[in-house]
């Protein structure tokens, strides 16, 4: 059961390059994702609607994609506009298409009601757009269900463990630091957390020249309804104050991960983890993001088994512990979501 | 479900040559096939009454079979003639046996009621025995119901689409012609359509010499219950008067295909395609099977996605077209036989 | 459903060896298995009790294990005994433990009631610790229900025909043999087989110098709840009277071999097959593994076919012949046993 009225991370916009029909699987539907000639994004029911033939094999044509079984041709809002072989179209033979907004590079879909698809509900996120934030846009799939992976992210401590040779540094993390601050939001929540005079872990020493001074490490982490994760991460000297507002000698990274569920049991992640000192030394981006993916690929090999330890006993029960009040909040939140969005569309129908 | 009381194609007779034990599953049934030395077609239920061991793993003694888990030894007629270490063999012991008729190379099974096993209800196509007609035998797999294949050879429309570059020629095709007739069979139906002063299609042209030469091009197709398709094809010289009976310079083809369903989702899908003009010259049915085979494999890129379409969501509706009448009616005419097959096995229980 | 309340093999001890995490599925259960520093072995729930990750991906600290998600440590007893970050530890936090033994480099688990676990029901298997008894432990993995493993070691005329050119020597023997004795025991059963004058069977062959000699041969299998099976093999020179207990010039085999189920279609299958003949020709135990191993696989084929063919067709009913007196008494005891222990444990709900 996924939350339909809100936004997801379709796509990244250049994934529909070169007149590319993509198919994609969102929230259990098989959805068509395309680009128009002047660059409108399409999104369509991926299945003809005579015999359910995949319009993903099929071809554009102009704004408008034909099925290749039978050639029945249909237009971005999903209208059947031709039957070869046949003068008559019934007024209402069609595909069902979705809202999407191409915005700063990321594809987003509405999968609910269409009559509640207002993109004003899509996140800002001005630094996708700023040229002094540079970053590679990056895709990982997951065998697993998109709420393991927002737990993942809701707690910092799995950085000492997990990441210890790549993104965290050493366990010493999960034992002297704690979250200064855990603010339970409205659609999510904000947590900070600070590790003083301590090494730079292992994809920040990659970057900076002088490997071995001592930071004072600041993490704050934003976590959002469906599945959007803003990371602003800030490095500076040891002692030089940033607790206090001085970011002199700072370097600041800006993370953000998009989680769309494609199946129960299988996520789509986005990302695109930017930093504001590369300048035109693009090699530094390249190298974050090979640092990232070593990274969350330590993370999809906890989670996978996680997923199939689910799946192989439904009775296992987590407990939770101190450090999982995030993610508990976010888990309640969402499922008071759900709880009304069902309520909602239960009236509708009667 | 499927019709039990009825001729399927089971196997094309040179795959039992030299001793092969062959299994094959047929309507969900594992059978076993073998040739007994006097060249008799046997095929047995393949599972061992004794522990289920597959008598496919066995081994042919005269006309029997014998088990190799504990030696346990069956006759044609399924029944068990020999317990190693046993001297009493119980006399109900054995397995069960399907009638199974060898005609024109094609081994024809009877998976209903035996009693009412009629050879005499086995198609007759003379083709396959007449040494004017020459063809390939050969088979395909399909991940796929074998309706969804009977609908595909329903509707020629799809050959301009599916097959523009291979078995078709033109997406004109689905344009301008039409079905001259669409006849209503009790036990399946008949269409013909004819496409004139067109260009020939490119499997017939590598088989001809003048290649640029305009054809009127002929399809006559019959499709009957369970799952057998002959189609007749024939290109003549465009403007000769073939549609009046004029068939000189003409070339023709007789094409057979059998649909048997292997399960509910997959199925055996055995055809010769004949020419009666390439005299010795072998070459021509070599071309036209490479042709077949490339054009049945774009079908198969179609069908099998469409099985995973309906399999994934079992609510999604297809909608039918004008062009549907063919493939509708036999839809209609299989349940209604599948209703009175039920309603007489219902009865014989009571 | 298994037999809970009883000792299974879990793993020989070697793969323990070197602070090995071993993840091993027993009884639809995933377990840890772990050596600590002073050689106790250790059984515990696989998933941390805390988000499911598994502990098998974690670290061996002293006597403990730590899942390296978030760093939870939890002892032998499977007790929680760090939270990095946490201080208060909930006092029955922690994973299931389950009770083991090491004897004789097999691992057993208890998978019921640890109440009742008595190191004294292990069955004491005398010449695995005998340093006059050589030979090699051994593992395969099957894709079957264990009992049909059972089933296939029930019955020695399998050996005719499965194992004609390895462990049988001949068809024969399905023939002219017969169980001189079949004791139905109370938790088993015990069989003794006779084969006179006969050829040496291939796998003795190769490791004996008279290979043309005919022997006298004799196997006692002795079969225990749930799936333990003994077999003493002993061939002795023709006509030398083995039969009355003269044992000159005669050559003796132990093989033990431990079915455990690891869901309700696999099994972990535990042998050892040792010869007490070979001194230091260390040749001899490596011949007689590659025999075994030869041999099982060739009843792996029929065993793993036989579970396909029960999976696709629960309405398959097996029919027992004479020589199915063993396995249906092992059968009917399982099923007394399961009874017992089903209605104990819902009595102790109550």
């Amino acid at each position: 059961m996924f939350l339909k009225n809100c936004w997801y991370v379709a796509a990244w916009d250049h994934e529909l390059n070169d007149g590319k029909l993509l198919e994609r699987t969102l929230l259990g539907e098989t959805v068509l994702l395309y680009k128009t000639p002047d660059d409108a994004v399409v999104a369509l029911d991926n299945r003809c609607c005579h015999r359910g033939a995949k319009l993903s094999q099929g071809r554009i044509e102009g704004d408008c994609v034909r099925c290749m079984y039978h050639g029945l041709k249909f237009d971005p809002s999903g209208a059947c506009v031709q039957i070869p072989g046949q003068d008559r179209i019934p007024p209402k033979l069609g595909v069902k298409s979705y809202p999407v907004i191409n915005k700063d590079h990321l594809v987003w879909i509405w999968m609910g009601d269409p009559a509640l698809a207002d993109p004003a509900g899509i996140i800002d996120i001005p630094y996708l757009r700023d040229p002094q934030w540079k970053g590679i846009p990056a895709y990982l799939h997951y065998d697993a269900n998109y709420l393991l992976i927002v737990d993942n992210l809701s707690d910092f401590a799995h950085l000492a463990f997990v990441h210890t040779n790549t993104l965290g540094g050493s366990e010493e993390y999960a034992y002297v630091t704690k979250p200064v601050a855990i603010e339970r939001l409205e659609n999510g929540f904000r947590v900070e957390r600070w590790h003083m005079n301590s090494d730079a872990p292992p994809f920040h020493k990659k970057v900076i020249p002088n490997k071995a001074d001592k930071v004072d490490r600041r993490n704050i982490g934003h976590m959002q309804i469906p599945g959007i994760f803003l990371l602003e991460s800030l490095f500076a000297p040891a002692g030089s104050g940033a607790e206090k507002g001085n970011l002199e000698g700072a370097r600041e990274y800006r993370n953000c991960q998009f989680m769309t569920p494609e199946t129960e049991r299988s996520t789509h992640f986005f990302w695109n983890y930017l930093n504001n000192f590369e300048g035109t030394d693009y090699t530094i981006s390249m190298s974050l993001l090979d640092s990232l993916i070593e990274g969350f690929l330590e993370d999809k090999e906890i989670i996978e088994h996680q997923q199939k330890v689910l799946d192989d006993d439904p009775g296992f029960k987590m407990t939770a512990v101190a450090a999982d009040v995030a993610l508990s909040h976010f888990r309640w939140t969402l499922d008071r979501m759900l709880e009304a969005e069902q309520s909602e569309t239960a009236m509708a129908a009667e």
